[in-house]
């Protein structure tokens, strides 16, 4: 049975409790929000060593990273790397989204290291082993797709990524009404490459009912794709977007009726004041399933910054609906992240899941905060340190701008305003 | 006669004619907001070689870097990079805020070398010149802030940030609701150590006409300073913040009434969903003064990542009414920063007033994002770079993580979305 049988059976299991301590809720709304799909716990029982994690309704916002090899950057000990550094700096889930050599042996040695969920992207290994036996991403057939999402399974991988709203109607309302950027989500550009060359139906879609059969074998959870997510600001909210959330939304019910956990996926480039409106879209037209988003990015123009961008529109996201963010590097737009960029990456998108958490009333999120509020006015340092989200920059940073025996810091140093509203306000 | 009596009397001169082409706007509706003092335009005579901008109403969002010596930091060199750096990423308008040795030659040499407007926090030199005839803060008399005022007037100040608004009044509702942090402003816990050892009102509030009679002088604009600004989230929106900022209207409206121009300063640290509430106040209160934010800041436990945090709040208060950002660099709540830290902390701040500006429907701003797009498109990697933010970051990641001859990059190689959906829907 799935978490999601169970928990409309009205059993409560290990994994139910451990979610609802994480998040400081009794376990019965862990039990109801599961049996209902406003939240998910993707966990694969073959995945040894996971510790679960709750998404969704009323739980703390959670973060993914993203990595994995690539073509000529296959080096299986790095991507391991950045596994360690995602998981020290708070990541909830992380996606291994190899397309290099040894992408088998990629994906095994991160479920064997992580011990929170793992998502992949099945089409990606579909589309490498075509390519590797000579013939062209076009010639992938369903059986294909399916055998590799039954062998990922198996493996233990935690949630997949499927772009099953990318129907043939879809891809028309994106030639229909045009595009800047046409399609930047790589899965959705394999399919609709697929689709146009074969003239067939997406077998994602098509035989939609096979995909529950295996997710509910493995208890997988299936992250529903947006294939058509803006890859700009000019493309955002439009008709191909919305038209494949429409489809999603189709499917989220598919699934639910299949006792399989879903979740749908967000965009993308957005501007910032579009994202309240993607972000209900979602709640209203997939019934409050999960949503994952990437990003948003609030803006083209910053390569090299882009971790930052994510986190401007990811707290956006997080205060109006979003319960998942993947965060973005800022290696974004350039090239394959490397381990410093997994860490700027994730703890931009740490702050941004944060600073909504706080925004959506939750209190233990605003102790934290209060407590670092009397460590600086106590001018206490080492606890300053400890509170801080990384507490190691932290320290590195307060040492290399000032002296040892600096009770204040070179900001103002005798002119610290707290020092001196301390005395004050204290005499009175 | 100050630009805004000009202004109330119909006429139009170089300096508003800069501002109106700079935005795109017609000169007259720069005329009419600078009449009203819904915009304001820092230009001090003294100040040569100085490029003007315009804050307010309906223009692009604005930011300002800090800088300035600290004891034991007083190096002018090294202030003057500061400034070189600030400038050339895009600050509109930079704050001298030392407070080390050679404080006068500090603040000329950054007048003589900047384009941009020029503020500073004139108490600190009273504060600064009294410590060093051997007395305490609490000595200064208000003679030694006017004097100072009018000397750093004549010096070609643009703007200067005076603390008016905490009056003992205002002081009582600190201590009666209490604080978790009290008073982070420098200039607000000299003032108020001076009043409650004095027993005192604050001269700034008590001879506010003898302040403007010296701005009108030398059309210095007022930026009234939020000396109870919140220093940590549990402060933000309490009734001694907001209890200070009802003066300031008051002070706005004789600001006004005096031919002077004026803007107000607004905080702090400040959970995301408040944000905007302090926004719509203090254009309610202030009758749409222009509003210049110090952040905001969405979390207190970031120390080291505090450019993100306030570019999370920036971009939110910069849809919500406010007009001019002053930046936070990485090194706050930890140190002085370095030039390095200048640089991370205006392109972060850049970023969130450039989506801002795209969220409040500017064209331009849009306009620069979409060619952004169509250069990813075409894999224009040249194009791409210019068009950056910071085109040497973006320059130099490109070439750091890629092989010289990469068609497309690293992160997707052969698996580029954009090249197989340029070839898939160009087939149809």
């Amino acid at each position: 049975m799935t978490l999601m049988e169970k928990a409309k059976n009205g059993e409560v299991n290990e994994i139910m409790k451990t979610v609802a301590e994480q998040e400081g809720l009794g376990v019965e709304k862990i039990r109801k929000r599961l049996a209902e799909g406003t939240i998910v716990i993707p966990y694969n029982q073959n995945h040894k060593n996971l510790s679960p994690r709750g998404i969704g309704k009323g739980l703390t916002t959670k973060i993914n990273a993203n990595f994995g090899t690539s073509e000529g950057c296959s080096d299986i000990n790095n991507e391991l790397k950045k596994l360690k550094v995602a998981i020290e700096n708070g990541a909830d889930a992380v996606m291994d989204l190899s397309t290099g050599s040894k992408i088998n042996e990629t994906r095994k040695a991160i479920i064997n290291n992580s011990t929170v969920p793992v998502g992949t992207v099945p089409i990606y290994q579909a589309a490498v082993d075509t390519k590797s036996e000579g013939k062209a991403i076009v010639d992938i057939t369903a059986d294909d797709i399916f055998d590799v999402i039954k062998e990922q399974a198996e493996e233990g991988v935690d949630f997949i990524t499927v772009h099953s709203g990318i129907t043939k109607e879809v891809i028309k309302s994106l030639q229909k009404e045009g595009r800047v950027s046409d399609i930047v989500s790589r899965g959705g550009s394999f399919l609709t490459g697929w689709m146009i060359h074969n003239d067939r139906e997406n077998p994602l879609y098509e035989y939609y009912d096979r995909l529950l059969e295996i997710a509910y074998e493995y208890d997988l959870t299936l992250s529903l794709g947006d294939g058509m997510r803006p890859g700009c600001l000019a493309d955002a909210t439009d008709r191909a977007q919305i038209h494949e959330l429409m489809v999603l939304g189709e499917l989220v019910d598919r699934a639910r009726e299949a006792n399989v956990q879903v979740l749908v996926e967000g965009p993308g480039h957005v501007p910032f004041d579009q994202i309240e409106t993607n972000m209900k879209l979602e709640k209203d037209m997939c019934n409050n399933a999960p949503f994952y988003v990437l990003g948003p990015l609030v803006t083209d123009i910053a390569p090299g910054y882009d971790h930052i961008v994510a986190a401007i529109g990811g707290t956006k996201a997080a205060t109006s609906g979003a319960d998942f963010l993947c965060y973005v590097t800022p290696a974004e737009h350039l090239g394959l992240p490397s381990v410093e960029d997994v860490k700027e990456g994730i703890v931009a998108s740490k702050i941004a899941a944060h600073a909504a958490d706080i925004a959506n009333g939750n209190k233990s999120a605003m102790n934290r905060n209060i407590e670092m509020a009397k460590a600086r006015k106590q001018l206490d340092w080492n606890k300053q340190v400890e509170l801080a989200l990384d507490s190691e920059k932290a320290k590195n940073s307060r040492e290399i701008l000032n002296d040892e025996d600096e009770e204040a810091c070179t900001m103002c140093g005798q002119y610290c305003a707290l020092k001196i509203a301390n005395t004050a306000l204290n005499v009175k």
